[in-house]
């Protein structure tokens, strides 16, 4: 399902196991990015509105933790982690460590912690450990999703 | 930090318990919301185009997770779990359950699972169960959120 990207290799059930770490690309958070998305699913002061954040536990305007997140499962898409059958996941516990700020730039690091394969079926399932980063190398999220993967095909190397 | 609504009364630490329930309104998720949304964050073929969804594991069109999630946080901030000093999370488990299709019409259910206060600060941890729910009462997202609250100032009512 996923295009084909030479430079990237795709990677099938078989070719995963616990330790393996992927990286991404960077990506900078941009002020208007943090308060046009704020505006539709998290409209709080301290997403939208510079002066109101100053007051606020945040001292200062910070994206939403849905923001951060959604730009997180882009880079991972775009990461050296890339699932031959896409990326499909049943959820996972995701955790909020510090704000992102307008101008921060973010990346991600991915580790696999568990790989679960069934022997009955063709498919198994992935955890993988992802922190994303700010500039300054400081955890702003991780998240700890479960990603359904599949055998190589037979016929397929 | 959110602003007063007469319907809605702002709640603090003191007035939250295990147990207690909120309803949020309702939402439908448009096709065009579906793609606009993946093509940003998550533009695999199953989010953003209509044929390649047919064939994959979703059977059609299916609006990323994240886009379930972020529909469902704006239904929680317009809910009756109205925290007077505005929803702050540090996490919590998400799970995906089934797909949500155009057309879909969303709403929660909410239900305080666990209050955690501490007596040396004027700040508590409640955890919620959130289920995301459509129109066949089907719930197709839960999300259990850790989030911030503080303890009403003395001097207000």
């Amino acid at each position: 399902m996923r295009q084909a990207n030479a430079k990237r290799p795709l990677l099938w059930l078989d070719d995963l196991a616990p330790g393996q770490a992927f990286e991404s690309s960077c990506r900078t958070i941009t002020r208007d990015e943090i308060v046009t998305f704020a505006a539709a699913f998290d409209p709080q002061p301290f997403h939208v509105d510079e002066e109101a954040a100053k007051a606020s536990l945040f001292k200062g305007l910070a994206a939403s933790g849905i923001h951060t997140f959604a730009v997180s499962i882009r880079l991972l898409l775009e990461s050296t982690f890339a699932l031959a059958s896409g990326l499909i996941s049943t959820g996972g516990e995701i955790q909020w460590k510090k704000p992102v700020r307008p101008g921060d730039v973010l990346r991600l690091k991915i580790e696999i912690s568990d790989v679960a394969t069934d022997p009955e079926s063709d498919r198994g399932t992935v955890t993988l450990d992802i922190q994303t980063l700010n500039q300054n190398d400081e955890v702003v999220q991780t998240f700890a999703p479960r990603v359904v993967a599949f055998q190589r095909p037979r016929n397929s190397h």
